[in-house]
């Protein structure tokens, strides 16, 4: 948790060329903080370290990396190393590694594979992009059910070292159907002649290989599972998706949704890592649509210029509205969001989500009306004040409403909802909240 | 996975008091679904489906439920049927669900505790809200490193059932003192006469019980550990932190962050079940002082009205100028939020990412500058869209910079960085981009 200090060494010493101590250092610190300083280093300098690894702990590391940074070793290796890497790692690791490599890369991984491992590398590319099928593993002990505890755990010694995970056991019947999973755990503190159709965990939950990642990580997350089973559409039993890789798919998608909540499309990798350019290009087509959509408060503003040109006062304000009532939408769009992806919201709630959002956007906007005329009052007098607070109350609402109906309406028609992100919502709610401004004031000033 | 129906089933048993279909309901679905079912419910209504529940099952559902349902289902409890399930309860969710109790509930609750339990629970108190002593499991299998294999599995054996987990088993010296883990499935498949010592591994991370929840959950992901060893400041073994609650603590902090991004404070529990008080309450903090600060735009408006007068058509451009600003902002906050979260950047690279964040800025202003110059010069002519085309360019590198930097100094100053939420940065950008623009149109246009 400390690696601050060290970390930064690792780059000095091979800046400097201390081969000594290079290796010293890579002695010193495990797979995962190997990983996370190389991911800062430029990719030329980053293979040095990599190279000096032995053969071991240059997978451990390998794996540890996220693919982008995958691809730049996997670059700068040639014939054997490259090839043997790619041998050992985990076959759900190798998939997702060639699925996201550029072709040349993926064409030359493929090919230098043995036999065995190419077929289970092409099972698992065979899956959807995204899907469960894709990051599970097929390397598992599977149990026959009419097994006895002490055959079982024999199984275990025998097969268990080829194995990803030997903590959760899949128990399969005649036709490799599953039939439910034995933890380790109760295999070693069970009696070697209990029988395993005696102690199977038949209600565990099981996903299609053909659905989401996400949902399955997120489902081992609810169910407090060491690894969740995969099975295909005739519930035989395919593979496991371990928790580790349910971590890594939890937080990527976190990632992605705390990135597109601010409307720019998450960028793989380290951030340090990342150019300029791929970071600009990552925000840019948000912004482009959103100055585009923006184009719309400037029509709003132009249909009122002779009310601004009669009550400049009216002008002041706009900002401030503008600001609320994005402020408000974001937080509702966030909440909803957020209560979709961990499934605590559903899409058939729309209804009651929306009123029970207005009822808060009416409450926050009775709030923040006081205030505004407050302010209002103090600036530019009574008369704008009251419609400046007014504007608030319905601003807030309305804000309130939009920003929770539209990820509800986008999950509806098959969009995942975080693209409704903030900004949208801001920008959509100023164009129309500035409608409803100029509207009350020239009800209210009668002009 | 498709939940979604037999999930409304339930609501509507209770309801029409069907206590048969409730009991078969129960039978039919896991713990964890039927906890999400009772956290939709409201509270008096769920106490039926709760109480049917056989005592196994009910602790299970019961450890399931967050902390808020927790409480609201020990309030509808009494006298043995309270203290029985709180004393089968794993001490570290114990420890939580007292920690965030109402007093009345929390005192009647560790005083209903056998004295064994009730000092473990004290001890787990004494840690600091937010470290990982609190959260840790102290019910583990404890190896001493001078024991043989077969020896470890005969211990296992015999403690096993009343540890939480027995994937990880923490290796000690004979002062107490962690001297590595050994992970049950090296113990099943190595050999019976093979010696704890040899196969220890003494690399494996451990973190001190004070330091932060967060943290340690982060790095049990970063080194895919199923449990990581918690030691005192003198090395000496305290507990487990486990996957399943590493899991919870990320999908909470994560939780916390993305509602912090939009300006809110996270509401405990579930979004269907928080009353529209409570989520307006968690919203308003920052709306109030949000909109105070707005007032500054006010004032910047204020200050160029005479500007304004003379040139309607500049405030036309305000909402689109305020929005674009904020939005390149919020992108800014938001990866450096995140990127801090997750470690991959540091307080010490401010000015790099400043520096970085200013060039992803300008190259953002230069292309959005191309569209608003076409947008302007079509709805106002080309003095006017020189002026919001310079501006835009401005006020995106200004933009990119505050975003990025007020994080990372939040954090220096010991702030949480997801303080500095996107409106937080929309509203500082909005005045100061007013001041910018306003500026610009002053000198190009010789008002």
């Amino acid at each position: 948790m400390s690696a601050d200090e060290p970390g930064e060494e690792l780059t000095s010493l091979v800046e400097r060329s201390d081969l000594t101590g290079v290796r010293l250092w890579l002695a010193e610190h495990p797979p995962y903080e190997i990983a996370d300083e190389l991911s800062r280093m430029d990719s030329a300098l980053a293979m040095i370290p990599f190279r000096l690894l032995d053969k071991d702990r240059e997978l451990e590391v390998f794996e540890e990396l996220d693919p982008v940074h995958q691809h730049e070793i996997l670059a700068g290796l040639r014939g054997t190393a490259f090839s043997e890497l790619l041998e050992e790692m985990d076959p759900d690791d190798r998939a997702r590694l060639i699925g996201e490599a550029p072709a040349k890369i993926a064409a030359r991984a493929l090919a230098g594979l043995s036999p065995a491992e190419r077929r289970m590398t092409a099972a698992l590319l065979g899956y959807p992009e995204g899907s469960v099928g894709r990051v599970m593993t097929p390397e598992t002990v599977v149990l026959h059910r009419d097994l006895t505890v002490g055959r079982a755990l024999e199984v275990v010694r025998a097969e268990g070292a080829a194995a990803e995970t030997v903590y959760t056991l899949p128990v399969v019947d005649d036709g490799r159907r599953l039939a439910g999973t034995v933890r380790l755990s109760d295999l070693v503190v069970s009696d070697d002649t209990a029988e395993i159709k005696d102690i199977v965990d038949i209600l565990v939950p099981r996903v299609r290989a053909t659905e989401p990642a996400e949902d399955a990580a997120r489902l081992i997350q609810e169910a407090n599972l060491v690894a969740l089973p995969v099975v295909d559409s005739e519930e035989r039993f395919l593979g496991l998706l371990t928790f580790d890789d349910a971590l890594e798919l939890i937080e990527e998608a976190d990632s992605e949704d705390i990135a597109r909540q601010s409307g720019a499309s998450p960028v793989a990798g380290h951030y340090v890592a990342a150019s300029v350019v791929r970071l600009a290009r990552a925000r840019s087509v948000w912004l482009l649509l959103l100055i585009v959509a923006a184009t719309l408060t400037v029509n709003v503003m132009q249909a009122f210029e002779a009310t601004i040109e009669q009550v400049t006062a009216l002008a002041l304000f706009v900002p401030m509205l503008t600001g609320t009532g994005g402020n408000v939408g974001s937080q509702s769009a966030t909440a909803i969001v957020r209560a979709l992806a961990v499934g605590e919201v559903r899409v058939r709630d729309l209804p009651g989500t929306a009123w029970k959002e207005a009822r808060v956007g009416l409450l926050l906007g009775l709030m923040l009306a006081c205030i505004a005329l407050v302010i209002g009052t103090a600036l530019v007098g009574r008369d704008i004040a009251v419609v400046v607070a007014a504007s608030v109350i319905v601003i807030c609402t309305w804000a309130a409403v939009i920003g929770s109906s539209m990820p509800l309406l986008a999950r509806r028609v098959g969009v995942d909802p975080a693209v409704v992100s903030a900004p949208l919502v801001s920008t959509l709610v100023d164009a129309t909240g500035l409608l409803i401004y100029f509207t009350i004031a020239r009800t209210i000033l009668g002009i």
